[in-house]
């Protein structure tokens, strides 16, 4: 999810690092329970976790996938208006026209949807003796961005890391990315539930422009707060200006119509 | 500097972590010196630093800079073929038709040179009380690319950070490099100068394509070496399969003729 950058110069941000259990509506319960307590500590975006309404996995997908709009994603819309924020409904497995898809919604404060993002790059990862999944098996991949702006400020990722690339490669990326693009880098995980086929790594994390980790979850579910400055992010792009000497004489990064 | 993997499946790489003097002819020399020691410790790829023949900084660079081929690379060129390895010649300021650029040379085990790279993003900083530093202030910026292979194998980088760039961003930006792209990935550092105006970081890296660091210097003159294993960077990318996944039909990064 990208978000660009909005009129608000500082605001907070929370992440829910949600404990999904296999019942469908308290998945959504819990979510709108936590993202009002979010609301409470000063929120003004709030992330769900991938997959926040149903376990992970791809025997789940085709019993807990539902349309959009659709009974979670009104739920979603609901409580984005009461609490007038914008909500990143992390995702939920979407049906349509009889194909899955890994789908992330967002909300305005008035509660209208704003986005829809289908994963693009669906997760496949086979490491002998660790772990082996391939979200392509019931999933389809989406086919357009929500949105492509090369100056955003703040990138959102909904993501459920495993155990495996989770210590290698969930810190590493993001702050990798926060320094690379200079922008705040947030993810939201669910939170670990050891008995489920797909061990999440939990950890839901905000990282700085500069590439410090601002806030970190353990494993359970939990809130993650920090305010976002995007007066701090100005001058870390002034220190090192690394948007300017791009070189667009020489490369380009080409968004293509579908 | 990019290198495309060659047939070779495994072999060892070592970097120069050479302490930089303000003597033009000792700098080459010890550079050499290492070189050769480098090869008898079996390594078949050697990288020197960034700026490894004259101090790094904007006074020194026209005072030190030199013709390509001329004086610097001419050693580089001899001891490549003496002890038949490619030795990737960090960088050096060269000076033609009256501009100056920070050039990177390589040399192949016959004493050819194979590419020669003019870095095309020059290092500006400006961290008040920390750093402010401007390449630009002398240097060209090159305009061409020395290969633009996206499926290369390893990446080595001549640079020089500093005390405020290198502990926040030296080794993570490796490490997201070696992930992003499945690569190994190495940088040469000059030796730490507690004296000199530009402090150097040190700590000469390379990364595997899982992102571990397989070794690492500390702020002294060393040679780092580490063996590439490319069947190893075969299991990786056929493990977590993100090359064919990427969604070309969506994007795409383009290299412009200038």
């Amino acid at each position: 999810m990208v978000l660009p950058g909005r009129a608000m110069a500082t605001f907070r941000l929370a992440l829910i690092q949600l404990q999904v259990s296999s019942v469908k509506s308290d998945n959504v319960t819990r979510a709108c329970g936590l993202v009002r307590e979010a609301a409470t500590q000063g929120a003004k975006i709030v992330s769900l976790p991938e997959c926040f309404n149903s376990p992970y996995g791809t025997k789940y997908f085709p019993e807990y996938a539902e349309k959009i709009p659709g009974e979670s994603t009104q739920k979603l819309s609901e409580v984005a208006k009461e609490c007038g924020i914008y909500l990143i409904g992390g995702s939920i497995p979407e049906e349509d026209a009889g194909k899955l898809y890994n789908t992330c919604t967002v909300f305005g404060p008035d509660g209208t949807l704003l986005v829809k993002y289908r994963k693009l790059h669906l997760f496949d990862i086979d490491v002998p003796g660790k772990i082996t999944f391939q979200e392509s098996e019931t999933l389809s991949p989406g086919d357009s961005f929500s949105t492509f702006d090369t100056r955003c400020q703040l990138l959102v990722y909904p993501g459920a890391f495993n155990m495996t690339t989770g210590p290698a490669h969930w810190e590493l990326l993001q702050r990798g990315r926060a320094v690379d693009n200079q922008v705040y880098v947030a993810t939201a995980s669910p939170a670990r539930d050891d008995q489920a086929s797909y061990v999440a790594w939990g950890h839901s994390t905000i990282v700085s422009p500069w590439g410090d980790v601002l806030a970190k979850a353990g494993t359970g579910e939990t809130i993650v707060c920090s305010d976002i400055d995007l007066k701090k992010l100005a001058e870390i792009r002034q220190q090192i200006p690394i948007f300017s000497q791009k070189r667009s004489d020489l490369y380009a990064v080409e968004a293509k119509k579908p």
